[in-house]
């Protein structure tokens, strides 16, 4: 696993997520003061466009420098007040969601042995590819520090 | 503008994406010691689909449970190496970004002005749009604080 390569394309999605989030800001801005051209702001800023914060930014340029400014000036402003606490959220999101996965599936699987105790013994082997898979499972973590 | 729904919104979307890199590592990984089981996790994890991390990883339980705890085992230690560098990468791109962009924007700009003086003088002021755009521009930042 290459942590660097995985670390810029993450700051890639996030630039981008953050830009889309600066373009859904000022759209609400503008409901308020200009109307026209919020909604114009709105149909310019399709979803697909909007993936590549980057050339989405480029093309607003060409057609509305004030808006593309103004989108600048608010997705830097988002950036650093919302970044900081970005690694503690996302952390601690995976391991509460993890943990709850994890739950939900032992109470699952203890339903399930209850009302068929023997099927159930040996459903972790049922399938060719759950079986392959279990062996891999445990090298998982030594297999990411090593590549 | 709502810091605080914003920070979740963009924590969900991290999330998502590294549990989307936590299943390219894994298939990359299952090419080497598991080429159909690859395979058949790269199948399965269709881009739509993996959208929404926590519904993916659900639907993946209920499939081959070996491999949705290797998901999430991969996904919190990703989170671990990666998201402490996030604030400073993201922060730092949108200021270089949004530089390089106002530097190409003043290029073209003194480009037009020498080689047609007077029609890019006005060019600002030039469609409606941009003109009430320019009105606003100024103001984002104090909008944005007191949202």
């Amino acid at each position: 696993m290459n942590i660097k390569r995985v670390a810029q394309n993450t700051a890639k999605v996030l630039i981008s997520y953050l830009t889309y989030q600066a373009v859904q800001t000022i759209v609400a801005q503008l409901r308020e003061t200009n109307p026209p051209l919020g909604i114009w702001l709105n149909r310019f800023s399709s979803q697909d466009k909007i993936q590549d914060g980057e050339a989405y930014i480029q093309e607003l340029l060409q057609v509305n420098q004030d808006l593309a400014m103004r989108v600048m000036t608010v997705r830097a402003h988002l950036a650093e007040e919302v970044t900081e606490f970005l690694p503690e959220m996302a952390c601690t999101g995976i391991q509460q969601a993890n943990m709850e996965h994890r739950r939900q599936h032992l109470e699952r699987i203890a339903q399930l042995t209850v009302s068929h105790p023997t099927e159930t013994a040996e459903s972790g082997s049922d399938s060719e590819l759950s079986d392959s898979a279990s062996n891999e499972s445990n090298e998982s973590n030594l297999d990411n520090r090593s590549n």
